[in-house]
């Protein structure tokens, strides 16, 4: 594969109205199902993770024709289950019936997906956990959210379920909060078609080395997909990729380089401010050149410096890579 | 002044619907500025920080009814300078004509502070920042964020104003981000009528003691107003006062004691998943605890334990007032 | 069990000259091996973590003799694999020698461990992991790792191992970091005789909450011991106990009671310029008295609240305990 | 000035003995006073940042008579009020004898300065705070801070002095924690020849943006020296410049450009496992790099983009600057 063969893909949160507790009219005018979309493809992105119910009144053929006019995939469908109706948990919920409603909405999620030959379903569980000390009792939460996505992944053991993990937000204490714990409770699920959407940012900001956890979720087999983005490494920022950690991203590159991920990467963007289009055009333009001298670093040498554990002769490698 | 005679206040959004990127349907249905007014009062508050413009057809007569019906107080008007209109700045935004409509909200919110008899005007400057390192020009960002509330404080030189400093969000560097940056660009603006509002929890989350930043806004003649609340030293979580940090909120109300304040303490709450009502009444009835155990803290054996820098000796007083 | 009963242990290093990369002249005298054990009795503990090997001319049978003589329990033996000889890695290092060296200094811990009726031998792999990115190979950091503690544990299936994690420090990123990085790994090993040592702080430090940790390695069987201190959740500081996270400190005292854990609880203080025997006494006393109001705590209440996940009612069970 | 005309200079630490809690047999072995400066010469280093007292036995004039030697010049004498004696406190001891001796070791060092031809004085005063909550009187502390540093420069008012901010480490809490909290106690402290050392890793850590920073401190015209290095934003890691955040190192060495300094860049490194010589000269490699592509920036298309807070434009010149 040649770097510049690489597809992007992208949320299709990225294009829609971005909001928050304190812009609460939004950074922008309200954009439809349909409309994101358009502008994906106007972006030059290859293929979306859809956020599903779409719009009301927006059906799975509609989004389906859309897609195929603008030559989009659909990457993976995401169930929202983290809007109001989950506000205090979905899979981990004390209320019973919207635990089920969440295996529900999964089950519909892989109906959707299958509709839209999507090659995953993801969950991202961020109202899944607890916000003060003492709130809930750890074992049942614990429970209640291996059970949960493992209800949903037996009952299609021929669909691939991507887990997205993220410390914090908006929950306080997200039960998928880091690469290993949520291995681990994946685990413990003892099902073969659950994995890990490895994030970038959020790998940062869960203090991990992304290009660590990467290799350690292909590693055991559990690799979904990967998304690129950036921040400050304390909060999911999600700034455009290459704006800030150029040395963790290129390593990033280079892992998944060297595990032979020849799949599109995802961006995961919220460009509160920014134009859409121009962030994920210019995360690409990044992406591409650190794809560039991610080709480019020597193995040799760095196979040698890494068995040495040397530090210093490893930034050379990666210097000349980068600079020359 | 006894401790039980404390009173408290809070901020309208308490009461509101709470909003964010993810739940983008709301943590709970849509609530009026007039029903926040009522909610509060029913909560036990005293007093109320109002965000302004009110909700559309609401006048400023009618909140003026609304909260004598209820006896509430206005502590401070809010001018909403992070919303929408906004978003990339309001005092330091890159368009003239937005810097000139924040200044001129600001002379409004004086207007109806004073219809409202509230004690002070409040600036929170939420978007006054920027998110990526090269994309401002920092001597014209600061020359601008001084300038714009300079601009107002000297139209108005009787009327106090506070400035709420937070470290990030929604920008991710906020330019009145910690108490010693807005200190010393308060010194830089050359006006007596502009001072801080230390919020506990902005404390804690920019790394700082919130005790010590009270005593030095305090000891420098610019303290305005004091809120209260709680979170992970590591975003601005808004949880209940009192729920997590015990130590430093006993220190921080003995501080509140030691400089005289015998103002009421506003509450900085976000309650997502809770009652408003009953988050009110946790922090309340927490903070009473802590404000008796601050008076029992004995003074004698605590200075000479400080005279001393001696650690474990202050624990022993504190521990003392604490538990015994 | 009474809380009164509890038994407090602590950690040699407490108790000995503690250095660091500025006050490289140390913050104290040099305090030799024997003369720890003897602080450490007059400090009121009950047993130590036992740092091997000792000071030259020590003896085995000398710390034996010394432990008798103050009624001290060997806690357990931690080999220090973290000094100069293996300060870019034991287990992982990228010399296989230096492997084999810390394999064989396992060995010896264990016979150290047997002969002075140790309960446990102790792991604390701070030279493990590494500091920048492109440094290392993952999968072979990984493998070393496991197999390095993996073979100790497997020469010795009788003996309780326990691994000490933490996030950072020495290394920038260290190995055995988290807990759920630690209970990943430990799987994999494959053996049944080693879990985890939880440290309060550690955790706190991981962004972790040390109770649903601590709850978490009991579950999976592989909770080995239980440390605490106290530290403001960024750093390993190493604080007294229950010096500023008291709610937290709670609960995790309410999971120590509930999983039946009746054996001492290990202080693990770096009591930089306060007196060791002082820190103790002021952490033991702090911890009494949370244990004491743990004890307190309304269990059908709590236990209600937990059902519902509703914060605001655990909090006021948790506020009755600690304060009526 | 050509980016290849750049000096760099060090510190004395960087080539000795490094130390800390853990290996405390040191990371290697003891490095004398001599020859450090030997070492720092034959690292390409031009100047030093000298830790005084010397090693007993090496008289001022021996330094002198070495640095002639090997033609490095002394950038400054930093005198270690971070020692064993002053483990509580320099300037802010808790002790007036204490506070004394400070301000006399400050006295000598000017001497010192004096008779090496060194620019200024530099104070690093990492034992000036506290650890714990209620540990210290603030004002008292502030007033010492002040008053202690303000004695000496008033006593030399012809002498440069710099204070190294760092939020923490040594002390839980440090005085002189960040720029701005530095900036406001000098400008309290009414001297002209006091100002920053700005670290571009303290800044990091200190949840500053190194560029705004050291912006502000030369706009206010108390911009002393510049340092680099780098971290994971989270403690004080000293790891090689360009190691981690290039876009910000290179955001930093562009205002290190537009303020005009045409002077060396100091490095702060703690080379803990690496050899120190090559540490330094991987950060000067990585350093020139960058410094050739800040001066490749498109300072017209920059200055429009900062003109409009564009990020997305602001980060097309840096890609362009960087990468082609």
């Amino acid at each position: 594969m040649t770097t510049s063969a690489r597809g992007y893909t992208g949320g299709m949160w990225t294009f829609g109205r971005i909001i928050d507790r304190y812009a609460t009219d939004g950074y922008g005018p309200v954009v439809g199902t349909l409309q994101t979309i358009e502008l994906a493809a106007a972006s030059g992105l290859q293929g979306l993770d859809l956020n599903y119910p779409f719009d009301p009144g927006v059906e799975v053929a509609d989004v389906k024709k859309a897609l195929a006019e603008h030559s989009l995939a659909a990457v993976c469908v995401t169930p929202v289950i983290y809007d109001r109706r989950f506000r205090s948990g979905s899979f981990t919920s004390a209320d019973p019936d919207l635990r089920r409603q969440a295996i529900e909405l999964g089950h519909e999620a892989v109906q959707v997906a299958a509709d839209l030959d999507a090659r995953y379903v993801k969950f991202w569980p961020g109202q899944d956990g607890y916000d003060y000390p003492f709130q809930t009792d750890y074992p049942t939460l614990r429970k209640h959210a291996i059970d949960g996505i493992g209800a949903v992944a037996r009952a299609f053991p021929d669909v691939t379920f991507g887990i997205e993990y993220k410390l914090k937000e908006p929950r306080n204490r997200l039960f998928w909060g880091t690469a290993t714990a949520s291995l681990l409770a994946i685990e413990q699920m003892k099902v073969d078609n659950v994995g890990l959407v490895i994030d970038f940012g959020h790998s940062l900001f869960a203090k991990e080395n992304p290009a660590e956890a990467l290799s350690l979720a292909h590693g055991m087999g559990r690799l979904v997909d990967i998304e690129v983005d950036d921040n400050y490494r304390e909060w999911d920022d999600d700034l455009t990729a290459g704006s800030l950690h150029l040395v963790e991203t290129l390593e990033f590159l280079h892992v998944v380089r060297t595990i032979g991920w020849d799949g599109p990467l995802k961006l995961d963007l919220f460009p509160y401010r920014e134009d859409a289009g121009e962030a994920v055009r210019e995360s690409v333009a990044a992406l591409r050149e650190l794809e560039t001298r991610a080709a480019k670093l020597d193995l040799e040498q760095l196979r040698a410096a890494q068995a040495n554990h040397d530090a210093m002769a490893a930034q050379k490698v990666v210097r000349t890579a980068l600079f020359s």
